[in-house]
């Protein structure tokens, strides 16, 4: 049995585990064997450890000081699988780099000024620069509740976040398919999705092109009967034309994302109005809010002429950020030029729930029996 | 903000964070809402907060040494609301329980003998006094995991609890009606029942009576059309005869819990056999297994002629503890008399998953907006 340094936090609609890298290196065990056993993973609920049986629950953030020039903290982001006994280190999760920056100021890592104090993390999953922001008046981290955010009823402590240059970042090219639309075989419906690559990759599809309005909650169109079989062929066909993998089944269930786009409905207006209405596909289900690593590439795809995206938006608001109409709530994302590189930005709330130390049993790692 | 010291632990097959009383008492604030803030509620998610969103992993075991003769500690069981900004603290939990003996040993409060050391700990919710025996080999406790239980699919470190004399805790009496069974009114379909308070107040009704098997996992019968619904019927009159409420709609949503009883079937027997096949209702749908102090309450009944359990079980079995064939496997509990007083027992696990302090933002304690 050992005991492993931890703290547990909401970074905007997620729950993950931090842990300092260097404290999740166990001699004769591998970091995904750790985690797995720590998690409770593989079960469906996740009963006999850290992991809350979803997949907003089951995450871990592990954190190091950096040397490198211009960066202060390296940030890992582990999807643990929940009845998979399969980490997957291959994404980023917007919501969970929330905690990146009040974590590395309280361990010390980043010296706090009177103010407003940056923290420049690279995410080392996706090479992604996330520049956050974060109050620090009189030189000591504020974590008092201030902001809303849509998908968490509690008052939170804010962190803006920038992404620099976020285009490309997992296949080399902003518009991985050299085009701003594509229509996908007639296999899968023959139905003209966006590709986009920025934040993470991302398969865009009018929801009119689906069969539905798109400002469905969450649960309806999860039970809406062929839908999840169908987006899930789109967007395997999508991760091929993207160049993710070889073939549709080598896709990966995290990435890409898929988002169903529409016209704010003049009925269920937020004040002010939402500039497009988003529901986002994410580990084969609808996501209770927006993944913000999706909302950086749909961002970007509103001001690209002959994207679905722009098609539904106002040139003028795409060129400064978006609201997006999320089930949760409007989320708005802005985009800034720094010196000629485009930085797209959202912000997150965040709150420390717990931390001490986690358990980690001695082996054998897996379960018993399946239960 | 204030930090709170407290220990997340396992108890058998739910997850409960673990307090000491004197650190739950916050300055102007009532335990209730310290609780509630802490946990996330009311959210359905309980994202902000230590809750799991499910009522098996929203759950707190708040402890004291005691002074009081014959009992080692006080242990004091709370049910945390999710959707609902209220805690219930009108039953005990019989898996969180099992973390008491080792949390005690650990903190101090009982000195481990070599061998096995017993801790008599009185549950205030109930007023039930619960013997545990935990292994502490060398005077040291032992969190060695070393047994499975239905429900968990990693081994975990047993606990032996037997409830002292549980008939009536809460009625004053074995059989609250007076009677082995009951008939209920035409409007709930006339159904026959027996009303057993033992470890909890528990309503058992023969599975065929409701038109079902009594085999079905917990999913299809949550789905079985207008199944939960006739059951909540069922289980307020019977609450009513039980003379825990004056009226339907006073029953608590917690007790009594109900029970779908059956012989088990020929071509899904366990090995070796169960006695009987229990299917229970708790906070509304079907457990994933068992709840503890209704396996106390049917081990009672089938010794008890003429009511619903008892003929569907052997009376050599019942006598001495029956094998109880749930949704998650078989559970076995036992019966023993101490100086005549009845024991009613059940071995559940426990495993120690973090450790620390939780966080405990400054007020206001409730959503900002509904989310």
């Amino acid at each position: 049995m050992r005991e492993i340094a931890a703290t547990w936090m909401r970074g905007g609609t997620s729950k993950c585990w931090v842990f300092r890298r260097d404290d999740l290196a166990v001699p004769d065990l591998s970091v995904d064997e750790v985690l797995l056993r720590l998690y409770g993973s593989p079960d469906a609920r996740q009963v006999d450890g850290l992991g809350g049986g979803t997949s907003t629950t089951s995450k871990a953030v592990i954190l190091a000081a950096s040397q490198a020039a211009g960066v202060d903290v390296e940030y890992t982001f582990a999807q643990v699988g929940i009845e998979e006994a399969k980490v997957d280190w291959g994404s980023n999760c917007g919501n969970c780099s929330a905690v990146v920056a009040p974590f590395a100021i309280r361990e010390g890592w980043v010296a706090p000024v009177d103010g407003e104090t940056v923290v420049r993390v690279l995410n080392t999953n996706t090479g992604q620069l996330i520049v956050q922001k974060v109050a620090t008046p009189g030189g000591v981290l504020s974590e008092e509740p201030t902001e809303r955010l849509p998908g968490v009823p509690f008052l939170g402590a804010p962190v803006r976040m920038g992404f620099v240059d976020p285009a490309g970042r997992s296949t080399g090219r902003l518009l991985p398919s050299g085009r701003p639309s594509d229509v996908l075989s007639a296999a899968v419906g023959a139905v003209r999705v966006s590709l986009v690559d920025a934040g993470a990759p991302v398969v865009a599809v009018a929801a009119a092109d689906l069969g539905v309005r798109g400002d469905e909650s969450p649960a309806e169109l999860d039970a809406t009967p062929g839908l999840l079989g169908r987006l899930d062929a789109v967007r395997r066909e999508a991760g091929v034309l993207m160049g993710l993998a070889e073939t549709p089944e080598e896709v990966e269930r995290a990435v890409p994302k898929l988002a169903l786009v529409s016209t704010p409905h003049p009925a269920d207006l937020d004040e002010p109005p939402a500039d497009l209405t988003v529901r986002m596909l994410s580990m084969g289900r609808f996501h209770p809010a927006v993944p913000v690593t999706g909302s950086v590439a749909l961002t970007l795809a509103g001001g690209l002429p002959g994207t679905v995206v722009h098609e539904l938006v106002d040139d003028a608001d795409a060129a400064t950020g978006l609201r997006l109409g999320t089930p949760a709530g409007c989320v708005e994302t802005f985009v800034e030029s720094h010196d000629g590189v485009p930085v797209v930005g959202i912000t997150r709330t965040y709150r420390r729930l717990a931390h001490g130390s986690v358990v980690l049993p001695d082996p054998p790692l897996l379960p018993s029996v399946s239960a």
